[in-house]
């Protein structure tokens, strides 16, 4: 039989990109992939899906003569690094064939997934920025949500290999507004996560049950996704990371990272983000008062909650 | 048919009160009004449920003899005032007979409820804190949510009279739970829709459509009641008060009386309320830079997009 | 030799009103004490300057028959309970002969401050209120600044008292205008001087040194009180609260409560105040992450880099 | 007579940069410049100080050849591509002699600022970031204030020069340092500004008059450099850009970008900056709000007195 699936290139197989890559070949797709650090190469080569999978060399070997080639890179400069090359390290867009679909899922600023798909558009090449939420448990279970910018032609393309690695995309807009919309996004969870852990603290504090006013509040005017789904108090929430010392989850470091990306939207486009730049600034506060980086970001509660710990 | 329903006493006529006796009246009750502007009374008694309802001449004298005792007044000073006495006039505690239950559905401090109650159970007088929102339509409509603090036993008493009103009953706690919870909330609200306005104008701003951006977050987690229901865009949502130019609904000065509710809570409870406080001053802001105290509280998302207008 | 001073009365003998009666004793004039803790009175009538001064039994035994009253109390409800009475105890308004000039130097809200000076005037007895700065070391040392509301007249008449006790002397407009003043003046204090640790902060933290750039601000445009006379980075200034781990000085828990002041004063003219509502978040939030509520407010720069310990 | 004076190169006439030429060219000095704008260069050639400026026809020949090489440009990527180099043309690093004196005088952020000097570095040149305030009346009038990053070597050298355009030269620490120093400043200057704005319209909204109000704060713990010599309420202090309503100063788009640098270097070093990110929102309103980017920024005023118009 022979595998009439498309064959993809991917360059970035950490926490996320490792299951991403693997969800892939174990959907019958062969893999090329690469990785500075060659455990993570080594890993997915030696899994159970590893007869799928073929370690290149470099970058540019993973990026050419593939159907579609996906990244999942920790910042921007590293995205316009593996595209456009830096130093005397060309960049990936010169080894690839005509017609290869890029996608990249890092989240990363607008500005550089804008100014890496004009470079792509320059060589004909279609792009898409495609960030994606639902963590390692998300990558590893296919069953991320994807963020998407670019063309419709672009999506379309893509639309299959998406789906094996997620169950929800969104087609935000054209290049870029995937970082942007989950940069929205992300935003507004901060606010609502961290405006959530006051009104609980406000509300122990003054005699109510953290459990009885979340159900209130849920089925009220306040209600939102910290509520109903990642309750950020102690004991209301069985199995959220508040339940579990804020192990795990979506990490306060990581929150930082991603409101610095609205500040910088916010900053190329003056808008005025009053309440995200707060939410910033709280989330900084907490990381420094609690050591709390690597804890989940619903441990904001600390902040207000002396009583809580991690 | 004799009618075995409990006798009421109401007084508080205004835009919210005047819909819930009358919708009292109509299921049966007998009802005694009083308001100070007499035209709110007389509307009443001439109104299709007027067969059901006694003009008092005074706030005792609808206090007296009554099965149940409900407020509805603009400010902890009114109620405080009205059920413990002022200057020369005694309080309608002193008028009540024993046994009569009492429900004050103003929103109000949490000290003033407290310290109403206290007072009512030195007479053995039960009494619920009952404060509701769905505005004037759930007034009128008998579809009101009361958020409900004290005794079981009280509230035991007092469901079949509140089912009549509303539609949702939440029991928060203990004398002042039902104002701390709604307190709680509706700070939670205004964090929300400030945020989800900051969030869709960055958006903007950055070429997405409001809509498409509103069903993203929606389905994500930046999800919450604003994006669900009260969308603060113009033209997302049909039927919101984004769409009919920030009319009607809950207006500016009500959040922003809310909001001084909830930092005179932080203030006694020494709580940290940064977000909260915050959003009280954006309501501020708003109000007076865009002259919108009687506009619709997601009319802030004017203040992040000046494009938008009322 | 007859003592041709005037006579004053004097309630409220804390560590502010202590040092304040006495120093009126030791410059001649006869006082008549009262306070609530004995002791207090008793530690006045032991001290040096006790031969002019007598215990009052009561607040209005040391109302009646003065040329002067002057009260020091800690908050608006005491001075509302001590001039207009309290449940079934009478005002001292009503024990004061004709003449009797008042001066209240309590720190206290402007709406009480007003109430009790309209009450005073319908007795035709002309008040002033005359909030302090300077703290204990100016009360013991008569080196106080007063910020007066009230009128010409009645200010003109106490001015010999209050320069005893004081080295400053601002008339800020009628009666109240004393106590916005202050609280004016004390939000733009919490503002710059947390403003300037976060700025001290961010210098250390990109590795500059706080002294170096302490002076660099100093002489520019960041200059301010703070940075002069009070900087908040231990070391930086020799003898500073920041110098002796944020001993003694101007405290947390004072500084908390002028904010609320301000914000009280901000709700009642409808003033929007984003950066003094935030500083006094950070300070509520400082006080409890660092259990700082009796630390000198400068200790705010703990906030900002977690290095600098009390 | 020889000129024994330091020849020098210029690139960046702008406001600021083309006053601070025509200095160095009237103290004796030969100043060879560049701009992109042809007429900045031809304006300096056609002034008085004509006889010692010689119009370059590239970045590069005004560097070749000099003592003493200054810079004056709007950002930092101006500024990395003048020095490092830009697509095919090279930087003037390259171009420069053994032993020329480099002088950036731009405002931009610490981390280029680093990188260029670093660079620098490895061709064995000097190199200080000295930027500046005291805006275009410095610029002419030669009376600047440097804030200067580099070796206390390259400072001594560059002593004679500053000294021309500037009267207050501070050395903060070594390269990168101006620029954090300066960020650190006006961050603070712009809390300061906001928060005596806010403090004033609170003080005018409850009935006091700006002037005595202001004179109060300044001679008590509020004072600061914005109520000393650039009162932001209109009508307090003569000739300031409050008085003429709010015209020329350092406008509101200035402000907000050095809050901008602010915020990246907080970014870099992981500091939390509550007031200083509240600041950069609240000048970002006001400017949306009141369409204020060229107004002078005390003009915040009006966001908190609505009353105050420009």
């Amino acid at each position: 039989m022979t595998n009439t699936k498309k064959s993809i290139g991917f360059v970035g197989l950490g926490n996320m990109g490792g299951g991403m890559a693997r969800n892939l070949a174990q959907a019958g797709y062969s893999v090329r992939v690469f990785d500075l650090m060659p455990e993570a190469v080594q890993a997915l080569v030696d899994s159970p899906a590893g007869a799928n999978i073929t370690a290149a060399s470099s970058a540019a070997e993973a990026a050419s003569s593939v159907d579609v080639f996906i990244s999942m890179l920790p910042a921007g400069r590293h995205v316009d690094g593996l595209y456009l090359g830096q130093g005397d390290s060309p960049g990936v867009l010169d080894a690839m064939a005509p017609n290869t679909l890029i996608i990249d899922s890092s989240t990363i600023d607008a500005a550089t997934a804008q100014k890496v798909a004009a470079a792509a558009e320059q060589k004909n090449l279609l792009m898409l920025d495609a960030p994606v939420s639902g963590g390692t448990a998300g990558a590893d279970g296919g069953t991320l949500t994807f963020i998407v910018g670019g063309a419709d032609a672009a999506l379309a393309q893509a639309r299959e290999c998406l789906e094996v690695m997620g169950s929800n995309i969104f087609h935000a807009g054209p290049s870029g507004s995937g970082q942007i919309a989950k940069v929205c996004n992300n935003m507004l969870l901060a606010v609502h996560m961290a405006g959530t852990a006051e009104a609980l603290a406000l509300g122990v504090k003054n005699g109510l049950d953290a459990g009885v006013l979340s159900d209130i509040m849920k089925q009220s005017s306040g209600g939102n996704w910290s509520l109903n789904v990642y309750n950020p108090y102690p004991g209301v929430m069985e199995g959220s990371p508040a339940s579990r010392e804020y192990a795990g989850g979506f990490l306060v470091d990581l929150m930082t990272k991603d409101l610095g990306l609205a500040i910088a939207c916010a900053e190329q486009s003056a808008s005025s983000i009053p309440l995200g730049s707060l939410a910033k600034q709280l989330y900084s506060m907490h990381r420094d008062a609690n050591d709390a980086g690597r804890l989940d970001f619903s441990s904001v509660q600390m902040l207000f909650d002396p009583s809580v710990k991690s």
